[in-house]
């Protein structure tokens, strides 16, 4: 058998590459490092005419496609066919790539079109600094304990689903940020979210509306839960919302991590009565869990400990049918705090 | 009145500074550049001993305190000190400085310290890719819906506040990152945690647990929540639970936008019938608002209208009571999808 190999196929096609690339909030100075690499080995470079202007400095020489907001499906399908034609195409995001960003609606693109890891165009995915690590940034350390991202546009998401999910973030004292917290035609859902939030929050509930972020008309304004929806607030703001132990002192909104739980903050430092350095805390899952079945033998029922922890009944059962362990099992690696 | 002006007093001394830098996950690349900045600034760099070696290219001729996990106060204490003695201090930590890292501890040492702003040691937090970001972009693209981030640890947070969080979190539908899942001694959190989604998401809800993203060691598992505990899991993890619509395609783990809900993803990308481009859904608050009014004219209840949508009575109460408005009113400025 003869082997003919025409010349084509000895010389690989140029090949091809999608880069999704999260530019951080904006400024040169916050962009990783691979982001900026990334977007100087693209030949071509795909983004709303807003964040194209942020990354202008970077863009010379390269072809700029640059697509209006609701084109985001657009901007996926133009990055596709740029890359199986052989360029490599970076399509920009400001903050995360994978936060309300391209890196969902051109996966959904790319499946669309049989699209698979394997079919010459490689996928790859830059991270960088979300809008919600940027606003926290500026104004303390608000984002200190457990917290949610909502967005409030419902452009693309029924609403109750969204109130839900404020109900549920504020009920459980997350602190929260929203995006696309307001627009000019998107005025409601702001105080609806303020209206959910005091169902469970103090009105003193500290609040940052932070706009532009490491960019040039760059504003921050701090309120309470109750004045939030009489802010200035725009489709360039997000909006950070303590929970019940965040404070703001001298100009700064910080949530505390939980060290007065177990530390003496005001004398030497030293481990409060019942807590030890370096372990969970006397109310934490072993020993909560000791206390409820300690109450529940004392002939509390599982209604009032449900009523009194907040917890469902069902998952209240479950943790009283768990055997009690000693917590000073030897533990391997661990001593967070 | 003579004035006397001491040669000290007018040679102003060395300004000292507190830089607070998010390193992201860990490699060179993914990092920004106002964070290796920082750390060529920076007379005195503190951090975990772990984040110490991930920056270890970057400290030749400075001081460096490698310090224990339980050490966070002793470290913002040790910055404070040597920022007052004239230098300048970066203290490290992996991810973002704010998310579960050094930027709260910090503030709430030095507050007790009676630092203010003005005291002569100026505060900068640098933000950087957070291990929920740097971890989905090694999966697909997990976050792009509302999402939470709650960590498991119980060393410094009541047991009960944790659970009401996971509960609350996966009835609203919420993607959520799980921090400090598990340790050697801590390992039925996360088998709790299991059982609180388990009520709320099927058995087959994608999960994707993440080890040392972006380091030598990294590791990606996908597997579903029903077998979410038996996996390896430790202190380097970090684990993604998908939302009721995050699906697994090709080893990449998407959760859709909702273009699906307004636009014909099969077909010619048209908007469905009864939506429209850069507006809100049918299903928006003003359609929904409209349709809620609609039903309780017809004589559904406010009790039976609060089970069908699962929201508290009392806000759809309020609803009924705003006036309906045209959403044709004419809009700045926005239109996202």
């Amino acid at each position: 058998m003869t082997e003919i190999v025409s010349e084509a196929s000895v010389t690989s096609p140029p090949q091809g590459k999608i880069m999704l690339v999260g530019i951080g909030p904006g400024s040169f100075a916050q962009m990783t490092h691979r982001a900026v690499e990334a977007i100087a080995e693209a030949d071509v470079v795909i983004g709303y005419v807003t964040y194209i202007k942020l990354v202008a400095d970077l863009l010379e020489g390269k072809e700029v496609i640059r697509k209006g907001m609701t084109e985001e499906l657009d901007r996926a399908v133009h990055a596709l066919e740029s890359a199986q034609a052989g360029k490599k195409v970076a399509l920009i995001s400001s903050g995360d790539a994978g936060v309300y960003g391209m890196a969902g609606p051109t996966y959904e693109v790319l499946f669309q079109a049989g699209w698979t890891p394997d079919s010459g165009v490689p996928v790859e995915i830059v991270p960088g600094t979300s809008a919600i690590n940027a606003c926290a940034s500026l104004v303390g350390a608000p984002l200190t304990h457990d917290f949610c991202s909502i967005s409030l546009s419902d452009l693309l998401t029924p609403w109750p689903v969204i109130a839900r999910r404020l109900e549920a973030a504020a009920a459980a004292d997350f602190v929260v940020a929203l995006y696309n917290p307001k627009s000019g035609r998107r005025t409601q859902q702001i105080e609806q979210a303020q209206y959910l939030f005091l169902r469970h929050r103090s009105p003193q509930t500290p609040v940052a509306v932070v706009k532009s972020a490491y960019r040039r008309r760059q504003a921050i304004v701090f309120t309470t839960l109750d004045k939030m929806s009489d802010c200035d607030i725009g489709m360039l703001s997000t909006v950070l919302i303590g929970n019940s132990n965040t404070f703001v002192r001298d100009g700064l909104m910080v949530t505390p991590r939980g060290y007065a739980n177990k530390y003496d903050m005001q004398g030497d430092g030293s481990a409060r009565e019942g807590e030890k350095r370096g372990r969970s805390l006397s109310t934490g899952l072993l020993g909560w869990m000791a206390n409820l079945h300690a109450d529940f033998a004392e002939g509390i029922s599982l209604t009032q400990l449900a009523q009194l922890h907040h917890l469902p009944a069902d998952y209240l059962e479950l943790v009283l049918r768990t055997p009690l362990e000693e917590e000073e099992t030897p533990g391997a690696d661990e001593a967070e705090a």
